[in-house]
């Protein structure tokens, strides 16, 4: 048993979001990526089985997909995504994301 | 690609905490369950490989392990812990949780 407060990494950058792991094992991965208003979180993908979750635990933004697909994103939104499939998120003000990946690749 | 808005399924029910399924798939199986103020998630455990995360979106209470275990939670704590090991909740407020279980067993 661990227990994280995500309020310990709670710290945004001007200059490049911050990226926290978590937690990782072999069932899945936890990640906490600080976006700062304006910053994106690049479209990208990964040749792996699996899915991941990007949940949203402050601020607003979108969610974003394959070409030019934007899904409006606020506190309480979670994506789910496959690895493989297209994903990225870009911050409207300061926004943070939970990132759960299983299994990790 | 499924947007998943926790809002959706903010309801407590005085007589027993709610549950509602979020997703399910091979890799990762994620719940919501309310629990109203002084409601329990009794400890159990399974005899399945895998773990789970328990994280406080809402409200307070304690994290409750093996014995008379427990750990104040409130929002923005999250819980690791093995599918196989003794976890519960009780709530002092009322409070929602998030759980994500890797893999569903």
């Amino acid at each position: 048993m661990k227990c994280i407060h995500l309020a310990d990494s709670r710290e945004f950058d001007p200059d490049k979001f911050k990226r926290f792991l978590l937690h990782d094992s072999p069932y899945f991965r936890i990640l906490n990526f600080n976006l700062a208003a304006g910053q994106v979180f690049p479209v990208h993908s990964h040749p792996a089985d699996g899915q991941l979750s990007i949940q949203v635990i402050e601020g607003k933004g979108f969610f974003l997909g394959e070409g030019d697909a934007t899904i409006p994103a606020g506190t309480g939104d979670v994506l789910i995504s496959d690895i493989s499939a297209p994903h990225g998120v870009k911050a409207e003000t300061d926004m943070r994301i939970l990132v759960t990946i299983a299994p990790p690749f």
